[in-house]
């Protein structure tokens, strides 16, 4: 499945060049390319298909897509605020809402009326507003700039930015600002925020994810990945722009749209950066994401609560362990990274045909060198001790918190511009609603996690450490983990909420066992950010912009920039694909997932499906395969015809997809979507939502089939 | 730690080329080199270090020196049968012997007295006694053999030469065909077989494994990893060679051997094998264990007998896991591999330049060329399906027991000539005494091991795979995993030798559900071996040798074979090491041991240990570090002096040490041992074991420490 997932700190290097239309990827794959909405292929476009997408079509794809903040992608299907995502990007919303006695990850769940919907506990989802050009700005601020000043000054002018865009409001906007072309573009995005997301309608886990982990990233495909949402505004359904609904889907061959949000993509990165990706930190997240991944499935198997509580953890790992998996295999591939060599070596040879030239992009390549030398000798440490999301040292939610907690006390301390970038003035209101989470803590997988992440610290740093001795002293990783977890207050909200109103002063005074976990390696943990930041990342985004601006000049515009976690638009057909000389059709039907099942997990139908049988017609198309360039992130995005009408729901790639952070390969590298006749088919015959599936046809909450939305 | 552990499959593609003295491994790492005991490099001994083995010398230390089948180093240490190696090696004799109401692996064990010594249930030493030449004759046998017929005609050979070695006692004699140098010598190994082999002493396994995982393969180190064990014949105490024990220990920068059985090396490996080890090979093998390790470390937590039963298996994995993580850090490293490549370029360019050498060696990349094009496509379901130990789909001891059985029927069958390598006649009782091991089998471990593999098998080859829908038809890995276990009679001894003895007539009409599976698994196992020897390793010998006799055409003798699991002499120093400017000692000592204990797992000292602080000399040696060259399968190896008296123990290298499957690296690169005074000081003051003190200083049984039996 595509969804965001990215374990901590490995996409930190992700700071490359510009993309150009390289050796491969250019005339042989025209369907490449992630595109800003402000920089669509129009020419390409036209040329391929004869469609040119007028300015109010892409202003109302534009407003009608949007993103979970959690990381997937997610469309307005209705005018009343109706959303439509991938039930695994609902995934943590379903596990948190469940309890003892309803298991709505599991077993779904359909809302019983509009005034009924349940709040998901933690939810943002943003919905793009505008877009604007911040780069002579962004220029000027890192002007003459390296090193830890360089990390200042970008710090600083991003603050401001983005404090003046949010004016005030930061319960109503969200503001990012994005570097676009590895530098070579800053642009500033505004969002329209929700914090208000209820749940309407999930089906179970059997059909969202039949297959499973067999399956996933894998095509044919019998999934039904689908949860639909309701964005609240001041407490009613929000009102915006929407996809009206196709009930009768796409055409093999015919020409579709996705708009979402690719989380990242690395194509434009430096041949020595993928090495080290490969050799060094690819391995490394590999061995611990499988170990946690075997921790999590022996500790599922000690009971049905147990399995309950992990699910959604295991979901994520075992999710992004194939995404690795695909990764390790495609930077093998010789071939691949020599064709990236030649453009390097080429671009290069450009730079240095031409004193001006040297003179104005200097040696990019001499500014990396020494980065990646402090990145070899970092790396560990790093990832172990701070991480980009948590670090692997210290794993679950309550160390999470307590980290939270502790920093933001110090960051907030301090004048907006001097603060580390997760903690500006215009990104509190979603650590805020984190930790205001009701979401449950559960204290015998938190001590499992913490345990073994203690012990792997422990083990890759050594017991002769200095961090590892300051932290562990004279406990084992068991016992320090279950001391801390029977003895820590903040599984509970109300604790969370009243130390971070607390400030600095509640901090210090806190005697919560976690905090002082927090306290004790906040020190440490701030020494390796500085270091990563200021030796590691400072130096790969000069290079890369270096970079960024001769492949500028050498080539032209009419190129996509790597993806940021951005809206993104992206055009393709549907469309099968030759494996080994066996033809993959485009399309799956019902009657292949009867076939498909076995009656054990995870190829097990429920009741309802088994009983809608013989009420279907088994002919109607289910999933479905196209060539629209997507990565992680775009799951829940929106597969949209020519019209501007939603006619799939993205949720996954064939495995070929899974090469796609380093390259395209438009001959086998396929999305997988669910078709809207089959949404609308199982909404009706299986789960018997008429009034959800009459919402979708019409447009609106209480219409009906007959009364057409379709504009 | 340096056991011979290697999981399944791994280490299949290591016939490479002759080693000659390359770059990076000639005269600046002098120490360098697994020596076999008909070539020692007199010479360079007599320069560097004026001394110069006697004929009588290599003869003593020849058949002092042992090795234990499952993948040991050992030697004997009375004239009375007295044989020392690692408590690590014997982690299976004390998981064995132990039970509810002891466990000799955790608390350790001090036997009564020599009539009293347990059995290991399924133990085999082999003591050396001659090598002989064999390679004309198996020239003669593979001259113009190409592929299938190739490997055939290999099989066969062997089969005749060991027969006949073996001499109709196969009990009493075992006899190995050794491919040296690549092919480019084909040797004969004899050995006196032992397979009644008792438990004399071993210690707690705080004490032999403190530290555990976190200082594994790290130095400083405080272990006493030793168990003694006794050859039995005819049922009394074996009367052999022996190396008399020295209860000085070694000093610091003093000459020093190590004679035991280094595994397998992969230092003379063509550059394109190694690449796809790292990019193919190791990244599998490194995921499977990770996740197996995770799986076991939880199963671990539910209980003390959970942990009891899994702790063999746990210490084999995460052992390895340290191993791969070495290779992984050592094959990513560009100038060990630029090296390596340069120096096959020379070689290559070499043969080019002489139109006859040419025609004598022809072009032994182009015939490697395919060969890894094939293994790339049969590696993961040849692992998975047949693997070179086990298959990693099954994994477990039932259906290792019911493969056996089937394949046995099958192979038994057939004339000795035409049967695979592991089922010829003189290797049928190992086989057999591991079929008919009383080592209890853990049922629930078994579920838990046979449920992941299964899973794993899905999700490797695919749901829709030929193979996985034969065998786990309609059922989950975990549903036929527990039915497997439940239902399956392999447990018991008794019923696996009737079907041993059964023949193929039993297997056909047995109804065991493991046998049912190994039946069905057989012909696609089959297969996938076909192909695997005669695509993969037949080409690949035939390069390997090619390429070996150009290297000995070029560069002459005085060279060492990688190394082959045979018996290796291996000199050097008792030295420290500059670790980033900060000198090692050479040493640790007690007092050393005292200061690292937390008394927290696996930093935690048992009571006898605590109680013997205030009676032991804390200045007393305990582990020391040397620059003998040795790797995995030296555990257990005696260090001794120039007079053949032992001095220490080998039992794990430092964390350079890891490298040195595919180079040496004299600066850096130690082996690490316990010091001969530590362990007569440990039996003495904490075991209070003094006739066993008394039988190491006196060399027999009844001895007393006064009557020296220093030759």
């Amino acid at each position: 499945m595509r969804p965001g997932y990215r374990p901590n700190a490995l996409r930190y290097g992700m700071l490359a060049a510009l993309l150009v239309a390289s050796p491969w990827a250019s005339a042989a794959h025209a369907e490449e390319g992630m595109w800003t909405m402000d920089n669509l292929p129009v020419k390409q476009m036209q040329a391929q298909y004869g469609f040119t997408p007028s300015a109010d079509w892409i202003k109302r794809v534009t407003q009608s897509s949007a993103r979970l903040a959690l990381g997937c992608s997610a469309s307005f299907v209705s005018g009343d605020g109706l959303v439509m995502t991938n039930h695994h990007c609902a995934n943590e919303c379903l596990s948190e809402l469940s309890g003892a006695s309803h298991n709505y990850m599991q077993d779904g769940y359909t809302s019983a009326a509009q005034a009924r919907e349940p709040k998901c506990p933690a939810m943002e989802l943003d919905r793009l507003d505008t877009i604007s050009d911040v780069t002579p700005r962004m220029n000027a601020a890192l002007a003459g700039k390296h090193g830890a000043d360089y990390t200042r000054a970008q710090q600083a002018a991003e603050s401001s930015i983005e404090k003046s865009c949010v004016g005030g409001d930061a319960t109503l906007w969200r503001c990012d600002v994005v570097t676009l072309y590895h530098g070579g573009r800053t642009a500033l995005y505004r969002y329209r925020r929700y914090q208000d997301v209820r749940l309407v309608f999930a089906p179970d886990q059997n059909a969202a994810f039949f297959g499973g982990d067999p399956d996933n990233f894998n095509f044919p495909r019998y999934d039904l990945d689908v949860t639909f949402l309701r964005a609240y505004d001041n407490g009613h359904p929000a009102h915006t722009q929407f996809f009206p609904f196709d009930p009768a889907g796409p055409k093999d061959g015919q020409l579709v749209f996705t708009s979402g949000n690719p989380g990242s993509t690395s194509r434009e990165e430096p041949v020595a950066q993928l090495q080290l990706l490969r050799d060094l930190e690819l391995p490394s997240t590999y061995g611990y994401l499988s170990t946690l991944d075997g921790i999590l499935w022996e500790y599922g198997r000690t009971g049905a609560s147990a399995a309950q509580d992990a699910q959604d953890e295991v979901f994520g790992v075992e999710n992004s362990l194939k995404v690795y998996t695909g990764w390790l295999q495609t930077l093998a591939d010789p071939s691949m990274l020599a064709a990236k060599q030649k453009a390097e070596d080429s671009l290069r040879q450009w730079i240095d045909a031409d004193p001006q030239r040297k003179n104005q992009y200097g040696d990019p390549w001499a500014t990396l060198a020494p980065s990646l030398v402090a990145e070899r000798r970092l790396f560990v440490p790093y990832v172990m001790l701070e991480g980009t999301r948590a670090p692997r040292g210290f794993a679950g939610d309550l160390f999470g918190y307590a980290k939270m907690l502790v920093r933001g006390a110090a960051e907030r301390a301090k004048p907006d511009a001097d603060r580390l970038s997760e903690y500006h003035d215009a990104k509190l209101p979603a650590i805020e609603a984190q930790l205001g989470s009701s979401a449950p803590v559960h204290p015998n997988l938190e001590r499992t996690l913490l345990a073994f992440s203690l012990t792997r610290l422990r083990q890759s740093l050594g017991a002769d450490d200095a961090a590892v001795k300051t932290i562990l002293g004279k406990q084992s990783p068991e016992e320090m983990s279950t001391h801390l977890v029977n003895f820590t207050n903040l599984g509970d909200a109300k604790v969370r909420m009243q130390l971070w109103h607390g400030g600095q002063a509640a901090i210090d005074k806190s005697t919560d066992p976690m905090i002082v976990l927090a306290r004790t390696v906040e020190p440490l943990a701030r020494s390796l950010r500085d270091q990563w930041d200021n030796q590691v990342k400072a130096p790969q985004r000069e290079a890369s912009e270096a970079l960024a601006r001769a492949r500028f000049a050498r080539a032209g515009t009419s190129v996509y920039p790597d993806a940021t976690f951005t809206q993104r638009l992206s055009y393709g057909t549907v469309k099968g694909w030759d494996e080994n000389g066996h033809q993959v059709p485009a399309f799956t039907r019902f009657s292949g997932l009867y076939d498909r099942a076995t009656g054990s997990d995870p190829f097990k139908l429920t009741k309802p499906w088994l009983a809608a049988k013989s009420k279907l017609d088994l002919d109607t198309p289910f999933d479905f395969a196209s060539t629209n360039d997507i990565i992680g992130g775009n799951s829940g995005s929106p597969v949209i015809d020519a019209k501007g009408h939603a006619v799939g729901l993205i949720f996954d790639g064939n495995i070929h997809s899974l090469g796609g952070d380093f390259t395209y390969d438009g001959s086998q590298n396929r999305a997988v979507s669910v078709d809207t006749t089959a949404l609308l088919a199982a909404l009706k015959t299986v789960y018997r939502n008429q009034a959800l599936a009459d919402e979708l046809v019409s447009g609106h909450l209480g219409g009906h089939a007959g009364a057409a939305g379709k504009s």
